[in-house]
């Protein structure tokens, strides 16, 4: 029988945790809230208990399991499996959830990664990315994350902080960013940065269909994106500068990854027909011809199976 | 007896070739011309001839020897062992350079990499990287390059263009580099990006030390550090400006390869001391706190034999 892994996916507001074979399906899987307000202690408890459960859906015991992988907000140590001040989990300091999960399910290989490093694993060992060994998997929703696969292997750097292209400055004159930092590639291209820009445009007086969608509220993302489709000029000038800005940021992971493959996803991709030529476009204008030349950019492929299956891919790697 | 490399740093004017120890003793070592403009075949015969000539200087045998490592302008690939048109070695288009050597001198052990991809594993095997897995090495001079050392080995990405790190956008509004791309951290960071920066002051009517130093030529990168040095206002304010770009490129860097350490070679480095709090106060703003925090930031060790000692060290990792 082939190996069976249970992967994790903790998030802020929900828990997905799902039995997944060695290619890749997902046998059977459950989705419960974090309640992270609840402290580490609880949502340990129900991690272990939806462990539980989807063993129990798959007639199997945790010995059936060839290990469990877990992603996670960061920042975190992958090595240590310990999660270190999680912004989405209020009170995770320092918690060691790989010791504590081996202990209380009695199973050795257990395996913790950020969200963004798994996901981005996930796509190579099952996705869009198979087989690709120089890999990059970035997602742009509300922020940009990212994980790259190097010869293989995750590329984690000193404390598992590599990969977090969301913070690479693309303009230093540019507008402040969550982090405390200005002109990060976020600020500019997630979808919070493309909002952002929307309503500094309307603000200031100018005309568009945004305005009536949005009603009493901000202009969103989504908002942007309607309007452009529908043929509004200040949208669809926004989703040309959208585009621009995510050629600045490829092209720099180009020259610095030197992928062979890029895969995006998250919540903005959704629209990448809208953008994809101008993104390429500047890419190429602004990367190294041999690294443009070299990588493909497309799609992300495992859906909104993608936590589950990230997760468990990094139990599959030992 | 330990075992001996031969490391040869193919440059576009000059070829330095050395036997060197295990430990990262250079025994014996010529320079000779590259005299680039005679061809592929003549500058082979002369790489060829170089090390026959510190082979005989140490009574050693091509078969005493365990590799000869190369280290080369790029671009090129180093899985093959081709180089493919280096822009410092005119008609080198496609080169089988590691097969040509292997053939000529009937060694099997024969490695090629780019010569910032040699100097980091240099710097990683023998100097002051000497140990630290996750490891950046930049060098400063009228480029900007580095090499990368990531869990061990060298970051090679796709078709060994990764690293290219002089060639990131800090700031797609910024000038002209000479890749074709605009806002490149190293239009703004090189010595020639700071002599630039000088003389567009300069020819705006601005008064400074720089233009009796430079006589009738334009102001060079030296002229701005001396003139700082002698308490020069403007040249000092271009000095704190190349610490600020510095800072921004550093911070990039510690965001995407997570370092424990970066090490700055090349001769802008000899001049750290003007600009290290500067470029330290700035990367401490803008990368992310883990990433920061982890990482220290000191000048190479290896100095001029840093090429023959990098071309080496890749000899050695098998």
């Amino acid at each position: 029988m082939s190996r069976l892994v249970c992967g994790v996916d903790l998030g802020g507001t929900k828990i997905s945790t799902g039995i997944v074979t060695e290619d890749g399906k997902v046998l059977n899987s459950v989705k419960i809230p974090t309640l992270a307000q609840e402290g580490p202690d609880a949502v340990i408890g129900r991690i272990v208990k939806s462990i539980e459960d989807v063993l129990a859906m798959s007639n199997l015991k945790v010995s059936d399991l060839y290990g469990i992988g877990i992603g996670s907000p960061g920042p975190l140590d992958a090595d240590k499996g310990v999660i270190m001040g999680a912004v989405n989990l209020p009170g995770w300091d320092y918690i060691p959830l790989v010791d504590r999960i081996k202990e209380k399910l009695n199973i050795d290989n257990v395996k913790l990664d950020n969200d963004a490093n798994a996901a981005a694993y996930g796509e190579y060992l099952f996705g869009v990315g198979k087989g690709i060994r120089n890999f990059l998997y970035i997602t742009i929703s509300t922020g940009i994350g990212g994980g790259v696969v190097t010869d293989g292997k995750i590329l984690h750097g000193a404390n598992s902080n590599a990969a977090e292209i969301g913070h690479i400055t693309i303009n230093f004159d540019g507008p402040k960013c969550n982090c405390g930092n200005y002109g990060c590639f976020e600020a500019y291209a997630s979808g919070t940065g493309l909002a952002r820009l929307a309503n500094e445009e309307v603000n200031k007086g100018a005309e568009s269909m945004m305005k009536e969608l949005a009603g009493d509220g901000p202009i969103k993302a989504e908002h942007v994106f309607e309007s452009a489709r529908k043929g509004d000029a200040l949208a669809s000038k926004l989703i040309d500068n959208e585009g621009f800005y995510l050629g600045v940021g490829l092209a720099n992971l180009m020259n610095l990854y030197n992928p062979e493959l890029i895969a995006i996803g998250g919540g903005v991709s959704k629209q990448l027909d809208m953008f994809y030529d101008k993104m390429m476009e500047t890419a190429k204008k602004k990367a190294l011809r041999p690294t443009f030349e070299i990588c493909k950019v497309v799609p992300a492929e495992l859906g909104d199976n993608i936590g589950v299956l990230g997760a468990a891919a990094i139990a599959f790697n030992l």
